[in-house]
């Protein structure tokens, strides 16, 4: 639920003009005033819930929600009374309906006189800048971006238009594209780890290259993106990075691809178009992941991946041979067991 | 040992009174004064050490601290002459003896000029805010709360009594009971991952719900916790989290619970009271982990567990069946290797 | 490719004065300017470039740069006309190159004024303190450190000379050696994860220990050491720690040790000097890694490690029947998968 301190409604508004903007039928009553989005526990009348799964069918017959967003098929679950939003994606209506509900509704760009902004950055209209954020030499900051408290935009890094930087991120030798949200703790365009043995010695390796992120980027918080040792670490337009992810130098990260909490990706690594990765897997440096591969998650990937490909396990293998090496060994345990009696 | 640097030593005290406060016998010289509290090899003469375990035996007959925190049942291998405290749990005994002499010795409140306070924030008596500290519009800040230099408490955000946030964390979206400790860079409340797909695009699905955190919660360096999609992501009381743990949107973890480091708990899991969580251990969404089991380090969870059990393994299964898996596996590959010659 | 933006290079410099210093001998025009150093597919005319593998020898056959850091062995593989800086290690010598080029060159020192620092703080000449920076009480700050923005330096915290303090770092109850370089966002000195188990109530065992780091050790962003117990937490001279690594209290890391990213250290144990540890590795507490070992990423280690030791797996063991253990379940998996049909 919502909670008013947290999060204003633009509601309530007209069920008929949130059908017609988002290409849904009305069957119930469509004079109906929708104060906001809540779900089938929690909504109360004047609110519209969604609902997805079977699983959940008692809970819609209990919601006091007034209306759903609710696919065709589902409709016949809705209890009598509740005005249905009918839709062919309802996960998505809903996505869509939640931003014009509780979507960004920033009016007042304010630059804090607690913040360091070097002479010569550039800052376009209306650009937020919270108290103690540090703004670099030559920084470019682009239209209705948003850079929060105790933020750092080191020299020479260029951020697009409507970016939203969370609070205590640190982004050096980068440049960020338009719509890029980073949470809070991101800290993109440190060193990779690199170091030349010679003899007993290490001797560190000058990182020279940097960071490129695409448009529409969204980087979970703590996650870190090292900058490229000669060439540049990159991540593709529309791709969605988890939390406390770990990406080293060089990785080239394409478009549209999901990458869960935890996962670490080795250097110099291609992760190609719409790869989805799963939770705290690790990804060995410079293989290939093909496009539009799976990688459960936890998995160890050493070898490229071709595309398409679903994998899991450590070695990563196809992922029904994994569920099979765990049946085969659960079998061979308990003949052992019967065995041994 | 304790460096005078960085910790105050409340002592010397009377063993007589520590005894009496902690409920220890005397065996030896009751008169003694007691400085501190060191480890059996750095422990010096006027200081009390602690012995819980026969390991450490030669350490505790060659160590030269005055007085010794013990069980009756290890007093034999004590040294003569070291005076002894003898009481049912020595650790648990050790850790209020040092609370008493090292523990929080605030006295002085201040807050910062070079903080930022919103006019509409309400800050209690007694409260400590550091240089650089952002204290968002409606915070609401408990008595004696420390907020250190440099963290972020978001608009509307409610911290209760006695509460210690660490330096450079971010706190947003949440109320948190009293009592509770943030270590440095802990992030909470930002966005969960959560998307819809309509056709090739991503939609970015608004965050609605909260955290709320429980009293006496200590949550480790780094760790960062998601706010719910629309209902709140929940943290019991008393419950303990190491670094760098990712706890995802909705998940909501009972009373007493303890996470170990870098563990990742995803969406809408529930984590039951007393459940202990080894290191670096992942935990699907959407399952249940019964009350009182014990997961061990880097297990996979993908399936509701059953409460009192104890799991490992990816994928998790009974830890007995996962230490026969790899007993299995290493004779399997000894006959092997006899048969290949 | 040094984006000029981020990185500016000393040279031109004479390829006789570069060869002379660092060893090389010239094959080709020894009266070349040479203005950089980039990869074999970024690098233009004037530029220097390295080659390391074989495996790339097409992309040197084509690289535009005018001269080319390689060993003897690999001289024949490269174009005609390509100036050769030969030498024995090319990777090491590019890396004292690459220093030579890039390296720091920071000349006006600066305090800023939107830095706290308390007025026992004892600031050596030549410190630059960033924005929003936070200097505690009787901190100690070495000559030609740089302690970033919004970093925090705790009460007490002595740090050595030509140190780095990443932005939004913190550290507390440490005392860190010369040539110490933190990346943003480091935390160092808090509490380790210690309680002790009273009925069924959890008391926090306070910790008052510090963290010891020696000299030339480099932290990874977001990387986290907590403080020991009763002893300290050491990390030993030239030891390099990669992003996103938790370290437990009372850890000790030798010398020269190499530790990956997302990896875990429990509690109290200790690693001894030249072991080299892979990413996302686990290692339980109270342990011993012996000398010179290397640990396979992913791996869980829960017994000491003889010195020299490769190991990989889950638990771990000698990284030879790791791999034979994989090797047979995927032929068991292809025998049973025949049998089946």
């Amino acid at each position: 639920m919502a909670e008013k301190r947290f999060f204003k409604s633009t509601g309530p508004l007209p069920i008929e003009e949130l059908a017609k903007e988002f290409d849904c039928e009305i069957i119930g009553d469509d004079s109906l005033l929708i104060s906001g989005i809540s779900s089938l526990d929690d909504a109360g009348p004047g609110e519209a819930t969604i609902f997805t799964s079977s699983k959940y069918k008692l809970k819609l017959r209990h919601s006091k929600a007034s209306a759903c967003i609710i696919s065709d098929k589902d409709a016949p679950l809705a209890p009598q009374g509740m005005t249905l939003l009918i839709c062919d994606n309802p996960y998505a209506t809903y996505a869509k309906m939640l931003a014009k509900f509780y979507g960004e509704q920033m009016s007042n760009y304010e630059i804090s006189s607690k913040a360091y902004i070097a002479p010569s950055a550039k800052i376009a209209k209306k650009v937020s800048i919270g108290p103690g954020a540090y703004i670099g030499d030559n920084a470019i900051i682009g239209e209705q971006t948003t850079i929060a408290a105790n933020s750092h935009i080191g020299s020479g890094v260029e951020i697009g238009k409507n970016c939203k930087i969370g609070p205590n991120s640190v982004v050096q030798y980068a440049i960020l594209g338009n719509k890029v949200i980073l949470h809070p703790g991101v800290l993109i365009g440190q060193d990779g780890f690199g170091y030349a043995n010679d003899g007993d010695q290490l001797y560190k390796i000058e990182q020279i290259g940097m960071v490129k992120i695409g448009d529409e980027v969204e980087i979970g918080a703590g996650t870190c993106i090292d900058r490229g040792a000669l060439s540049d670490t990159v991540i593709g337009n529309g791709t969605k990075i988890d939390n406390l992810v770990q990406i080293g130098h060089n990785v080239q990260i394409g478009r549209s691809c999901i990458v869960c909490g935890q996962v670490g990706i080795a250097g110099s690594t291609i992760i190609e178009d719409g790869v989805v990765i799963g939770g705290q897997a690790g990804i060995s440096g410079h293989i290939t992941i093909g496009k539009g591969s799976k990688i459960a998650a936890q998995s160890g990937v050493m070898n490229n991946v071709t595309p398409g490909d679903i994998i899991g396990g450590t070695p990563a293998m196809d992922i029904k041979m994994w569920h099979k090496q765990s049946a085969y060994l659960r079998q061979a345990i308990k003949r052992k067991t019967k065995e041994d009696k």
